[in-house]
């Protein structure tokens, strides 16, 4: 949690010092998405480091509802961005190596065209004649600002929240224009709760009798009262239980002594109170109807297909972060993103970071090394330029025409991956490969460099995906139990699940879609039939320990489940699973067996089809 | 989900025909909890069936927030009370059994003095002179009203939310004035975020300019759109992110046509904008203050220590239950009463019901079989008119001295509870019992049938902790693989781990917790070592299927840890505890085994301490 319970989501909010903030006004109509048109706008934007003589190393950053075009301190004498943590010399977005661009929203009112700006028609402010705009026609006035600075191509677009929306926008609207898009905390369309808050937010300003039907530029007041309990609201839904129970719990009859118009009994109360007032002095009513209004409209698709095929027109790569305590924007509409991206066959990453804080979690320092890291890293291995196209895809290659296992001789293995030479021989050159449990990505990296391209991984620690990441894979967040419900049907050559099968609980379901999901699959695990197993329990009367090198015995081991080579090929027969190729491998000795595998091997290797 | 989606919360509506309102009003001061008095005081309060020749079969229900004395129908004519789901002749709260009383709150605005009441010392209305008033004043009224009635000791006290806030307030403040309580989706104190959204609903009426300072009552308006805003907030805290999304996403941008003074862009926002302008006519948002404010001024006890003293004076049997999905009285703080309640040694059964329908679930028919016949089945058990002291609590047993095992020569034994008998003989009469994984209850209800008194099950299954409560049992729903946190050190003689080992994962965790918790712990399990084991992986070479009878192979058994004899007792050694008494069965013939039986057992039962 941040340390000043004040300065929260409060580093939202700051005075962009007038020698950076920078602003370039559009003459050419615009000409919006629901209708009506803009004769001219303006955008306010600022912008940290420099575009290299390639003109390729330009970042647009989208900010979120309270945001603005100072995403980042420009000096140490500056006043504080609202993205500090992340956006800096140095940083996970690095202004020393990326010519970094934020411009404040269209329907903002931090500089760029919105209710507050003077309508040329008029000479008064537009007001409540201020067009409903969409994510479309901001993104659309960020595209004009991008090719106004000469920018042919984005190295990425990254945002969270409705900076994510507007990320997702970019990326669906105008592929050709961005090489990767980071979309943090955000969602294919808000949820039915998330948008009856801004409802209940939006009916209060409306309903105070200062907001004066949005005529109140001329007036002493404008609708703070309401403004204010929409941003009380608000505060509420980006901070999750668990955060509020940590900041406000040890002190919950003493409230801070602020001045404000509110109730200040509770030490939420007065923080809410605080929080409130100060967003009516910083912050235009009028652009918060009309910017919240933008993300309730914003609606990549409701079902899964119209969703498949919105972001099907996106050749970018991908990377998507959410946060397991974040309820306004929950990580199951990242997830529903990302199955579609997969369902589409583009090239993604995706981490559900573990965290307390909620949807503020993406403004904080607290999970930078996983959060900021994973940003990091995918920024540079967009390095490359590559189009990204296709990250599964099946290829064209005769999977029944894997050359014959020939197991190295003298290798020395890692204790865990010895499997890995026998399995990547059973892999003909060019075939698509999904890892399931793919670790650390050294599988997968393996096929890479032997010249495979459609690679994905499937893994569950954070710190493996972010790994992952940094070896420029794509490898998203699953939890195997749920089986593979984003892939599609034959989306893969190769479906590998290379000694995980032991720890998943719903081993039918998981191998029956394995074998949807790819024209092959290959599975490795260890066989409790094993001669030196059999002996633990036949012998010594005691479970069969296979794990006991690394220390785990029966009542602490990771392996839930415990079959031999025999079991397995039952299963297979009652599934109806066909096995095209078997390797018996007897991994201490390495050594291949063929005499009675299921007592003379410790490990099997199988290729299998439906 | 309900079928209008127009009804959901307004079930907690309904105009009380007057024939059916009574009321009552002492004219001795009452001195409130935080310092004010109020010289006379009015309940209004509804009445259901009879009361019996013994006065013993009232049962007391507390409303919620806007619920009032209407609790149900008094006839097919009469209008819907908020309640008729569970109260009603042959209903779960049956009026052909009880005698149902159910009062309108101190503070209300339904018939009870309030704030819209005349204050005797003005001829005014009260206002917002209506002083400050806590859950103990409630209660206190409604203890007066009991008074009354002629009513010595309460069958039970029932509530849900502010409702169950009053519950757990008679329980503890007047304990010797009922049997029961059932305390339904309710809490020790307001979530800081749930206070938080109390607070903003507050602001939002306070800041209405048609407030006038809470003196609106002769007005023409009242602030009926701060109390709309804050109804709307209210709503969205009842419903689940899951019911929104059913409920309001399929018609999303097709709002229902409804006259309102709010915004009705979105379907949820014409569902929320009807919810909050149909309170406006109802309900009196000085009310809306004092309720609010003594729900959360509501606190019985921060720590977990405090909370238990607070418990501790309670002398009744209780029922606690919550709902999956609500997020505004979160299940966790169930828990905590629950945790509290079993660390003082109260007879207490819990359930945290599975359900989508998030607060609202205590209003609404879907859980009912479960929910609905657990409070039927604890009424029912109450009619003993026992005291409930002790659950738990060591007796005086010599648990050193069980008498020697005898099995049983001839007894036809369910297959899993073939070591039910040889348990029982373990336990010396009038010992204490916890029994993890209880199931169904027949270990405990054998136990009771001995004599024991001190009997708690803890089980997962919510069919099987109903059928517990039914056999009048004392059953807590948790999960063994966090440990037994709730229990304090020795609080049984005996704690009894049947056949489950084998599903806990954290083994070392509770098998630790166990003997913290008991002075003897007894743990039986499956033998992985058994001879036909050991010859189905030696020399079948197949996993050992324990439950292959049951058509559970290696990877569906719900089996996960695999252990022989030797093994546990190599454990035992390692972790430092003593066996006591060991008795190694073969089940199939059954006999004890005394030979070699880590060979020659399939199940053994042992007897441990640390």
């Amino acid at each position: 949690m941040p340390n000043d319970q004040f300065d929260s989501s409060d580093s939202l909010r700051s005075a962009s010092p007038l020698n950076h903030l920078q602003t370039v006004t559009f003459r050419e109509p615009l000409r919006l998405e629901l209708g009506r048109e803009l004769s001219e706008v303006t955008v306010a934007f600022e912008t940290y480091g420099r575009l290299n003589a390639a003109g390729d190393n330009a970042v647009l950053i989208c900010h979120a509802l309270s945001g603005d075009s100072h995403v980042a301190k420009h000096d140490e004498a500056d006043d504080p961005g609202w993205w500090d943590i992340m956006v800096g010399p140095g940083k996970a977005i690095d202004t020393d190596r990326y010519f970094v661009i934020c411009p404040n929203f269209l329907g903002g009112c931090r500089g760029s065209t919105g209710p507050n700006s003077i309508d040329p028609a008029t000479g008064q402010p537009y007001a409540t004649d201020f067009p409903v705009v969409t994510l479309g026609d901001i993104v659309e006035t960020q595209r004009r600002l991008i090719d106004h600075l000469g920018i042919h191509r984005l190295r990425a677009v990254v945002g969270g929240s409705l900076g994510g929306h507007a990320a997702l926008t970019w990326a669906t609207r105008l592929p050709e224009r961005l090489v990767g898009t980071v979309a943090i905390a955000t969602s294919p369309r808000l949820t039915s709760q998330a948008l009856a808050f801004d409802v209940v937010g939006r009916n209060a300003i409306l309903r105070d009798p200062t907001y004066h039907k949005g005529r109140y530029y001329d007036l002493e007041h404008g609708p703070t009262v309401g403004l204010a309990i929409a941003r009380m609201l608000g505060h509420i839904t980006y901070l999750s239980r668990e955060a509020m129970m940590q900041k406000f719990d040890a002190q919950r009859l003493r409230p801070r002594d602020v001045h404000t118009q509110f109730e200040t009994k509770f030490a939420v109360g007065s923080y809410l109170a605080y929080q409130g007032d100060r967003f009516g002095e910083r912050f235009d009513a009028n652009s918060y109807l009309t910017l919240t209004m933008a993300i309730d409209l914003f609606d990549l698709g409701a079902t899964r297909e119209s969703l498949r095929e919105a972001l099907d027109r996106s050749t970018c790569r991908w990377l998507l972060m959410s946060f397991s305590s974040d309820w306004l924007f929950p990580p199951f509409q990242s997830q529903e993103l990302v199955d579609a991206l997969i369902a589409a066959d583009k090239p993604v990453s995706y981490c559900c970071v573990q965290t307390d804080c909620g949807h503020d979690a993406f403004l904080l320092p607290n999970q930078l090394p996983i959060y900021g890291e994973m940003i990091r890293a995918f920024l540079e291995n967009l390095g490359d330029g590559t189009d990204g196209a296709g990250a599964g895809r099946t290829s064209a290659v005769d999977c029944t025409m894997a050359p014959l296992p020939q197991p190295p001789s003298s290798s020395i293995f890692h204790h865990h991956r010895l499997d890995y030479e026998n399995i990547l021989n059973l892999i003909p050159p060019g075939a698509s490969v999904l890892d399931l449990g793919c670790g650390t990505g050294g599988l997968l990296a393996r096929l890479r460099a032997r010249g495979h391209k459609h690679l994905v991984g499937v893994e569950w620690d954070e710190q493996a995906i972010l790994t992952c990441v940094r070896r420029g894979l794509n490898v998203v967040q699953a939890d195997l139990n749920k089986g593979l419900p984003a892939f599609t049907d034959g989306q893969f050559d190769f479906v590998v699940l290379s000694q995980t099968l032991q720890i998943v609980l719903d081993v039918s379901k998981l191998l029956h879609d394995m074998l949807r999901v790819g024209r092959r699959g290959i599975v490795s695990f260890p066989n409790i039939a094993f001669r030196k197993r059999r002996d633990e329990l036949a012998k010594l009367g005691r479970s069969p320990q296979v794990q006991a090198d690394q220390g785990f015995q029966w009542h602490n081991t990771p392996y839930l489940r415990w079959l031999s080579i025999a079991d397995f090929e039952d299963f297979c027969r009652q599934q109806g699973v066909t096995i095209h190729q078997q390797i018996d491998l007897d991994t201490e000795a390495d050594v291949v067996i063929h005499d009675n595998p299921n007592l003379n091997a410790d490990v099997a290797v199988m290729v299998l089809s439906r």
